[in-house]
């Protein structure tokens, strides 16, 4: 069994299943995503990342579907092509409609340019920002 | 007069001031800040750059606070030190909170940290995501 | 030919198999992989790209393991996945465990993370680390 | 109080002095670093990123010294300044020798070259590393 | 209509058929390429991208064949497979030959190991630079 | 004698004077820049980098002000402040004037938007560009 392959429910460890558990439970599905079937191969980091997970996505100052987007929008920078698939889905489960989704675009491809076009200026920050 | 110093109002061309003046008059400001002073050396981008940020930074299905948040998470990937004191200072503006910031943070920093165990456990896109 | 298909070592110049006859040699093994048939398409980047890595993986105040274990933290910080598998490859073959691979993953993932922390909260080198 | 300035341990909370309490006996050091008294704007998210790093910095299948210098080769290929500072500091501290230091750097840039070469050439994944 | 589909000139509103119209008179091209197909559902932002793209890889000081290999770079530098393909394709279009792409990456390449380099060790701009 | 300190001719070995001296006659400067000082720290990644840069840089089927365009393009789009400097005034010596180097900046930028644009909009490459 290497980290090749998903580990099922029907295969996993009890420490693995309790962890599945709680993301079915949470997240109110049938099935983890293959994400955490591939963690699984490493116990403590399943747990820890669920656990991190769990805490910074639930709605505080911010709502989920905000979480949400920022999560994609990092994504998408980054260009993890699993999670741009994966949070985008999330982040339209939590209502992102599909104008939404075009604005988190828009946004999200300006920053990239502007952060490259201030580093290229070599631009100091100014003082009112310090 | 090189790209490594700002072009200051009183010493730019009429080009640059009507772009300098739709800045200040759209973000009722006394003055516009570094960034744009620097791009003044280009007219054409400093003129292609505001109208996109204007239209992409206007309220629409998101508001200019998610937008300013997005755009901070986003400099904060690209490790721009200036677009994250200035976008930190504009998303303020638009009323982040510290605890809004707090969880754009923790968002952020696990955002980049999942996006990179997805790639390094190869987990293929679940086919309820395609 | 292009680029886009790989040189095999039949259809090969005297200068190309020269490098490919020492890849072999050097790394025990029956043939070389893709990444080396496509440099192929340029001679001069195959051959300093060869004689780089042979001089920097070569076992030395770190050993291989160690050496192939930061390839492969890197690669999965960039989103290469070529360099993901290949690299994924060779760490295992000179050594690393699952555990290990599981714990290269953690630390690459929380370093993804707090590099984002840092940035975001613009936090000042200590002192003490100048 | 923003979070641009550290909290101290005499202006800290009970809850974020527990935390300070933890690194400072873990690492054995006087006072914990500026990373932990920005993050102590955030208690949760203080908490929650040092419960992480210490359980994943711990020794396991790997010494501190090769998690650290991964956490180096990551914080460099991302270009964080501050984690560069401090992860240098921690790999020394650990163990690591001026060689060691070069290796680790050597083999950093090598693998953001060839990370490039592989996505420019468009370089198919062999079939024995899949 | 979700964004994960093209939107084809026969499917598209007159808003989307005069900005693909202008993108074949533009580029003398019997079809537009699948990003604007994409980027078709949000008809701002392909108006938008489109209008910029267009003055921006206009012949200048730069000719397009510059601008096409400096955009191949950044594209292989950001890991696009897309944009990589894409405009791999358009810089071949404009002239680029096999040497002269075998040396775009090979500069590139280089580039990403000695900005790792100066990264790591923490290199000061000399004063002649600033 | 750490890394956090450049070498200078004076107390450099011979090995490293070989390279140092090299580099002022290929370059016909006075004396190296900071970048090679601190590389000397290790005289085997100096050599090697140095010999790289020299074969990579050389004018062939590229000129050397297209190929630093390109090395300062990778260096702006990876944040990196040492090589944005160093590499603005290589191109600035070789010949790149003011209004080149709006166009580096603009193409910079455009690229960075549109890579992550094709990201978040999942784009399929073309049948014809592959």
């Amino acid at each position: 069994m290497t980290p090749r392959s998903p580990i099922e429910y029907r295969d996993a460890s009890a420490e693995v299943r309790a962890v599945f558990d709680d993301i079915k439970r949470t997240r109110q599905v049938e099935d983890v995503n293959n994400f955490w079937k591939y963690l699984a191969h490493d116990p403590a980091t399943l747990k820890r990342t669920w656990e991190s997970i769990k805490e910074i996505m639930a709605p505080g100052a911010l709502d989920v579907l905000t979480k949400e987007m920022i999560y994609l929008a990092v994504s998408v920078t980054n260009g993890c092509a699993y999670c741009i698939a994966s949070h985008g889905a999330a982040a339209r489960k939590a209502g992102m409609s599909e104008a939404m989704f075009a604005e988190v675009m828009a946004v999200t491809g300006m920053a990239n340019e502007t952060n490259r076009l201030a580093n290229g200026y070599r631009v100091p920050v100014d003082p009112a920002f310090e």
